[in-house]
């Protein structure tokens, strides 16, 4: 059943003892959703804690709250699109009880959960918290702020995706205002760089490929790379923005070697290009400015000319 | 003098035939400032020019309306805060005729104009523009509204510099709400690398140089390496930044060669590191976080050592 976001509120005031699921490989929106909300939950007396198939990040350390071990009674989830995103260790875990909520904000949500509160025009699943949180007549303290804002921010790549929305900023402009350390969260977030995160960027633009005029460009990261460099396959976003960004590119792609065979592929795309529709080709999706796929059994060099092959028709 | 905001915007709407001045090496917020002005001037059927010391780069050429030439009754100088910034060719241009208002947000603004509208509060000069419109009874277009998000935008590193105030992200919703291409804006000032500058990122990180257990990074970028890559000196921006994004590093320094001897350095700390006192040892200054000295005489090696013996002493 699909609800109302005052129905989902009314929901969450009448829960206690209540577990939240973030999604695997947790990102700012899926953690800070999840934080803001457990905090709610403590900051009004009642037992809760978080679940994520992975261990958190540690720069994302900073929005978990110290929780209590208890036999959860309630079970939401936050900025979980598709159950396989839950992760096995949750599925485990969760033995087939039932998800009583999920709180989400992607267009493309399979429904999983008994109630579902999902809020597709938002830019971040914390923008839906925050809206929540309103409804119970939750304050917003200094540490919810901070959970929001970083969801808030991550999600739109600091306010610079065309998710952005007048209310994200206005958002943004209310959690500064309740004390988000949004100096600190933006360097951490947006403007840190490690040793072996620009080596790799190092490695890999010595072999950057380019098409059509430089208006396709693709980036190779081979496992041998990562274990020269120490980078783990967790912390590839960066690099992968990477190849749109250079002047000229239209699509900006990157080729992730996972297994021996087995390559993970990213394509990012500018007004023009649809991403999705590249992807699709390959048997991935996706957004129509972020999309992804993946090729078993081929070479980086091979997948890199069937890439830009479907480019170029996408183009035509 | 110095005058309120409604002071100043009722003395913007007696102006009529108006020039508005930017500031040399001039960037988004001068820029977006003046021509929102000058935009604003035109919308009420009046005439309006801008004139700047250096050509406007080409990224912020979207920001420009096309103007009539005649000759000037009232002069106004936006974002500018010591007339040495008004570089030599509009002194000349200018030929010693009076500034009448000169709108600026610095602190340290130097008193040149015979009236001043300061608002040391504001992130931007942008902001102060946005307002005085207000009080002015001007529409906000579209094109306005471009021009005021590029500057509040800019002026704090999109949103994530400590300037950056609940004001800012309001005036970037309504901007947003206007019609300001947020989306083109933010990818070409925040996130387009041209290949020459990704080359020289190349060049100059091999030669990083790390001390204090990497809490000191210094990047010299020498002649050499802006001529074999093509970059210009109006174009390193990006790369000073560097420095101070590599995760540990406390006190990132960048030393820029300018003549055959001659260097100019950028320093930016970190929250416990006073930059400009650390440039104050070498009769340079700037702000807490961001600060600036000159060298000449001295090889790239010995300047390093002279700086990273000042930042352990601000360590100490």
């Amino acid at each position: 059943m699909r609800v109302t976001l005052q129905a989902a509120a009314a929901m969450l005031l009448s829960f206690d003892r209540v577990l939240i699921l973030c999604h695997r490989n947790p990102d700012g929106d899926t953690i800070g959703s999840a934080a803001a909300l457990c905090r709610a939950y403590l900051n009004m007396g009642r037992q809760a804690k978080i679940f994520c198939h992975d261990a958190f990040p540690e720069k994302f350390s900073y929005l978990l709250p110290e929780t209590p071990d208890f036999a959860p009674e309630h079970i939401v989830s936050v900025d979980v699109a598709d159950p396989a995103l839950l992760g096995s260790r949750t599925e485990e875990m969760l033995n087939n009880r039932p998800i009583a909520l999920s709180i989400d904000h992607h267009p493309t949500h399979k429904q999983f959960a008994q109630t579902l509160c999902l809020e597709e025009h938002s830019a971040s699943c914390c923008e839906i918290i925050w809206e929540l949180l309103g409804e119970m007549g939750c304050p917003v303290t200094k540490e919810i702020a901070d959970c929001i804002y970083t969801g808030a921010a991550t999600d739109t790549g600091c306010f610079k995706f065309s998710n952005t929305s007048p209310r994200t900023h206005r958002i943004a402009a209310e959690m500064i205002e309740a004390g988000a350390d949004y100096v600190t969260i933006n360097k951490v977030m947006f403007d840190t760089k490690t040793f072996p995160e620009l080596k790799l960027e190092q490695l890999a633009l010595e072999q950057l490929w380019l098409s059509e005029d430089g208006k396709i460009a693709v980036l190779t990261i081979t496992s041998d790379m990562l274990e020269k460099t120490g980078v783990r396959e967790t912390e590839l976003d960066a690099i992968t923005a990477l190849p749109r960004k250079i002047a000229g590119v239209e699509a900006g792609i990157t080729i992730k070697q996972r297994g021996e065979n087995e390559f993970k592929v990213s394509v990012r795309t500018g007004e023009t290009l649809d991403a999705s529709r590249i992807c699709g080709n390959f048997g991935g999706g996706g957004h129509a400015r972020a999309a992804g796929c993946q090729f078993e059994g081929l070479s980086p060099a091979v997948i890199r000319e069937k890439l830009a092959a479907a480019v170029r028709e996408e183009m035509a």
